[in-house]
């Protein structure tokens, strides 16, 4: 085997002002089930994946493929953590 | 007002040993784009939300939450925290 086993968490969510419809969807849900003092409900994706690769170059990776495929950046902001 | 405003970050992710076609179909793009060493990639949920309640009573009102709405607990775990 080469390389070490990293495993990265990957945080993708709407950016700051930008409409979040399945979130309003939530919030309405919950409002109908009582839970009328939630707010500001913003639904995002999160992902975990292992890389075969050293920790400086899995960085590297994981950064170009939330850029090219796991997040759309003209409306999504991404944030990584590797261990 | 009444109460704190306490923010919830909720994370609802599928049981392990559960398939995770999504997972698997991102897999297959990024070995597509060239990133062959991208394995065991689960998908999951991220939410965010304000309630206007004290945190004891906003900390029991998420786990219910949780349990009725966000998250299938027959195939899904989820966790929280607030601040």
């Amino acid at each position: 085997m080469r390389g070490k086993r990293v495993k990265a968490k990957i945080h993708v969510t709407l950016k700051q002002g930008i409409l979040d419809p399945q979130g309003k969807a939530i919030e309405q849900a919950l409002a109908t089930l009582g839970y009328t003092s939630a707010r500001n409900v913003r639904v995002g994706k999160y992902l975990e994946l292992d890389l075969n690769e050293p920790k400086d170059k899995a960085e590297a990776q994981v950064k170009a493929m939330c850029e090219k495929l796991l997040a759309n950046t003209i409306i999504e902001d991404y944030r990584y953590e590797l261990s």
